[in-house]
């Protein structure tokens, strides 16, 4: 069973998944899983993986089939694991409990070869709805606070199988990045009585220097204080605090934005790995005023080091507005 | 002129350090380094670097010249800069302020081929007593609140020069994650009325399943929830919050058990890339009950991805318990 162990000094949370039998040398320094040879996620080998909890597009009724255009199965080496207590308890100062949560991995397409940002935006949309409906599914579980959706794409960004996958983690304890950022929000709103991501918005459209592009209920940007050269936020521009409740018009502009973001990224930085994440509110928490869901893209064109490692700090060599421009104007540039 | 930027929900700085000139596709995924070559550390090429700072072990009074043991220069390519006034101002919403602050190297040894770790002690000794000069001498600056000292060892854990070096950075702002280690500790003090890191030095040396070694002043462990399979740190082991201020014995027992500890390290994972980073209090701090200074070395095992990225969470795929059976059974293995 994998532990959660909590940092004293920051409130840290670890999970200590023990790889049994690993000796030191079986620490490679960075794992890069290798490509071609057989694919648990193919159409075919829907019996190697766990038992699906999700499926689009089959029109069979019988599940673990092929036939499918997206499909969620839990992981086969999960992080944490669906069934147990969560037992928290002391050992002295220090805190552990039992690393209980869920750890699913969304198949994007069934062909190996697609890739994501090019995938028509129908199939995409589908995407979009199975992370809606695995949160709203996961949130009936009461020792489940969170869960934290994101893809890894390409080996320098962390993906370990290359057919193109997203994945959910359900956490029995709120991820520390998203209290700071729940926390930051509500001082904001505190002080204002306006929500910090619904001014952000207002101020990028009419400064106009970091807008990479928008429709009808999205926008995209690179921030203002960004931690890697081309970082991009896509943010509903009306006001929501909850992923999971955006309707199917929602989705579908959703669908087109991220589309439209990532092909411009692409078309700078050709084949350009990148992992994103969603940031939305707890599980069961009511409506925030204060906070604002959205996706942060972050490509992986940088390496952190000891100064990031004991800072927090992040060096980024390309300021927000000429990452902008770039974006802006690199499909026109290519058609 | 470098620029900082705040996000302005985390609160987090950021350095916008623009290299002119550059285009999106010279983003390379990961810089490497090549190794041979022109080395502007090595002994003979002082002239192209800026000008020292310090030096121990040279004969002559000639600065700038062959001759030392241990040499400071300021970075020629700096993430900050010395000259020029903080000018802190607003740009709606956003905060921002000029990139100033110093950044320097610490050329750890002459030989172009020495490995920190194998130093001898009286020669690791002049590197931390460097470290202490530094610090005292940028606290006359009013601009700066914090200096922090660290180490890139390996291409992968981030170092873009093969010879010998650390770096300290002085900053205008207090990082981030050291201010959550201040507010941490403070806390833990405010209930207890004793230092959080005293407690845990003396949980470890009862439980005695983490302690990787120890001398007369210092004590080495495996953290209770360690970001990555063999990270540690190194603490005094009577309180104090400001390693400047450790004296000539202190500092020689340091150096004695920074580099067992960094030995025991190599011999279960040979030449294993790692960062090292110091903790220490803020700049012009009177003394403080609740913080207690050490370094932070984490070796560059794990790769960080999407789910890091986005909850701070980390998953650790090895125990500190047998992280640190093997760290204290190395060194015995090899002899």
């Amino acid at each position: 069973m994998p532990e959660l162990r909590k940092d004293p000094v920051l409130g840290r949370w670890i999970i200590i998944a023990r790889e049994r039998g690993k000796r030191p040398s079986d620490f490679v320094i960075v794992e890069s899983p290798g490509s071609g040879g057989f694919c648990p996620l193919c159409p075919g080998n829907e019996n190697t993986t766990p038992n699906e909890v999700l499926a689009y597009g089959r029109e069979s009724n019988i599940i673990n089939s092929p036939g499918w255009k997206v499909r969620v199965v839990p992981n086969k080496y999960p992080a944490l694991v669906i069934e147990g207590d969560l037992n928290r308890e002391g050992e002295g100062l220090y805190d552990k409990m039992n690393g209980i949560g869920a750890h699913e991995v969304v198949v994007e397409s069934p062909n190996h070869d697609d890739v994501f940002s090019e995938l028509p935006s129908e199939h995409m949309i589908m995407i979009f709805k199975a992370f809606q409906v695995r949160i709203k599914d996961l949130e009936h579980d009461d020792r489940f606070r969170y869960v934290l959706v994101f893809k890894n794409y390409g080996k320098a960004a962390g993906a370990s199988l290359e057919h193109s996958h997203s994945q959910l983690v359900a956490l029995p304890v709120l991820p520390r990045k998203i209290e700071s950022e729940l926390a930051g929000a509500l001082t904001y709103y505190n002080y204002k009585e306006r929500c910090v991501y619904c001014d952000i918005i207002s101020q990028e459209l009419k400064q106009d220097i970091r807008v990479v592009c928008k429709n009808e209920y999205f926008i995209t940007i690179t921030p203002f204080a960004p931690r890697t050269p081309f970082e991009m936020w896509i943010l509903p521009i009306r006001h929501s605090s909850a992923y999971h409740e955006q309707d199917d018009r929602q989705l579908a502009s959703l669908a087109e934005i991220f589309s439209e973001s990532l092909c411009r990224l692409d078309a700078c930085i050709p084949k350009v790995p990148y992992n994103f994440v969603l940031h939305t509110q707890p599980l069961r928490s009511p409506h925030m005023d204060h906070f604002h869901w959205h996706f942060e893209i972050v490509p992986k064109l940088t390496s952190i080091a000891g100064f990031e490692w004991g800072s927090g700090f992040y060096i980024n060599p390309m300021p927000p507005e000429e990452a902008a421009s770039y974006l802006r104007e690199s499909l026109e540039r290519i058609s």
